[in-house]
């Protein structure tokens, strides 16, 4: 695989080109602010990669591979203002530094602006890209919404977590490898088993993500740890402690998750332990690696040469192994 | 012109057969709230009404008319925000009746769903839909950022306000004339003339608005008269009064609009008074007029038959009346 610096420093030149000054500068700024701040572009090197693995450039990929990325930032600088959220990569949020109101119009124009990179192909592929954009635009709305409705619902199913990760997540990680595939004209198969690759992987690397988040190695996770603890948030492993769990173990999770104690360690240490003794911990590693290896194996039953799939898989491996 | 409550009804119908149940119900149920609150329908209308002139049918053109009244109500639901709105058609806008993040996130579903109207268009026709639809839609965002900015400039000229209101509101009346016109397959020429005649009536329109609410009639102008006095808003009769009066009436009508009395009835006698000794309230009656004559003029150089031209004219000529 092309080392995925060059993949970043190309997309990086192509952004940086693209961010002249334009009026209004209250609605522009923000988009500019934004889509600078940093992040690892995995989603637009996805789209670069795939486009070369199936035979076209990372140039040409490149206006689909920044319309992901712009409506990638829409969603935080909407979500951020959704989750009251005053930083962002330890920066302030768009509508800390602006207002909600420039929060939610420069989205909008992101939003807007990244249908119109489509533009930049012709007939066939540019429906392709802008339909397939929409429909991943809808399911991560929608997920975005079961996020919100689960915060306040108490009968949440594995089911319908998994469902939320894969639509909130998930579906713009395959969406991002079906567009450079469809940059390239691979053939319909390719595009859609592509995107399923893409899509269980992107399921796995939110599970691990939730795993981390519990019991990570703070050197390395970049995140807090236990931070989802403090959040209350029912992830995979609080929902498979209820499901795992006796009673009695159930309620003083069920307690401990209606509590925001100023001084949150003991209650995290307390929680963890229930993750542990209920085998959710085990459960969710063993979840990780069911969505690891179903992508996998999507990958592998491709028609495809093994020299095209390889760049996929070892993207896969980087990313399940947290070195990106 | 055929009657515009018979395109209204084919409209209704075909609106409330797309209005059916759909998960999250948090994410669809604003969204259908807001389409069924009512309005003229007339972006719509002009939608079907363009492509039946041109020589297609209203039928073909009700995708495009769809996405342009979801467009339309999009800006409404995030506009609404903005303006911390609690009324919209006289019920509880969307963020009131449920709350800020149910209305950002349902009206980012609204803009994609507007998109994904445009997919039942083939190929050529699929692309103009979406590009006209998407470069309408970033001037409408930017046209909203110079209303916001313009709140609180006090150098605003009256250059910039046309420039605002054209975009705010004139250019989407022209995108619904000229999606017709794609819709029928007319030649480019006639796109962009009849989006140009489209454009110029909104102008008036708008212009017309601003006056209506100064010195419409109670009984027929649908909205409070002195509205705009008493959020001190920057219309084209301020501005023009600004331009037009002595340094001690200008001054006068500045501190006016700062103040924002518990009566008003005072003020607004009291601005009115400025805006016609200024002759600022003649002035924007001969605006009104120049622009409507303007688009008739584009209208008329046209090489389309006069029973083409006969329903373009005639809605303008109701819509300058405003009869409907």
């Amino acid at each position: 695989m092309k080392d995925i610096s060059l993949y970043r420093k190309e997309f990086l030149t192509y952004l940086e080109s693209k961010l002249t000054h334009k009026e209004p500068k209250n609605l522009y700024e923000p988009m500019h602010y934004i889509l600078k701040l940093g992040g690892k572009r995995l989603r637009p090197i996805l789209v670069m990669m795939s486009a070369e693995a199936f035979g076209s450039t990372s140039h040409k990929a490149l206006y689909a591979a920044l319309a992901i990325e712009i409506f990638h930032n829409f969603s935080l600088v909407h979500d951020d203002i959704m989750d009251d959220a005053p930083l962002r990569r330890g920066k302030k949020t768009v509508h800390e530094k602006w207002d909600i109101n420039t929060g939610i119009l420069s989205g909008d124009a992101m939003l807007i602006n990244a249908y119109q990179l489509f533009e930049n192909y012709e007939g066939d592929q540019f429906k392709k890209l802008a339909k397939l954009f929409s429909k991943t635009a809808v399911e991560v709305c929608e997920g975005q919404q079961y996020d919100i409705d689960f915060e306040t619902r108490d009968d949440v199913s594995l089911t319908e977590y998994l469902h939320m990760i894969k639509y909130k997540t998930a579906v713009l990680v395959g969406a991002a490898l079906e567009m450079g595939a469809i940059v390239a004209n691979a053939n319909e198969t390719c595009t859609q088993q592509i995107n399923a690759y893409g899509c269980l992987l992107g399921i796995a690397f939110q599970l691990q993500d939730d795993y981390l988040d519990a019991f990570g190695d703070p050197e390395t996770f970049g995140k807090q740890i236990g931070g989802d603890i403090i959040e209350n948030k029912k992830t995979f492993l609080y929902l498979k402690t209820l499901e795992e769990s006796s009673r009695a173990e159930a309620k003083q999770l069920e307690h401990l998750y209606s509590i925001s104690p100023l001084n949150p360690q003991e209650k995290i240490e307390t929680v963890k332990q229930l993750f542990i003794d209920s085998g959710a911990a085990h459960l969710a590693k063993a979840e990780i690696e069911k969505y690891t290896q179903k992508a996998f194996k999507v990958l592998e039953d491709m028609d495809i040469s093994e020299a095209k799939k390889k760049p996929f898989k070892e993207f896969g491996e980087l990313l399940m192994t947290r070195s990106v």
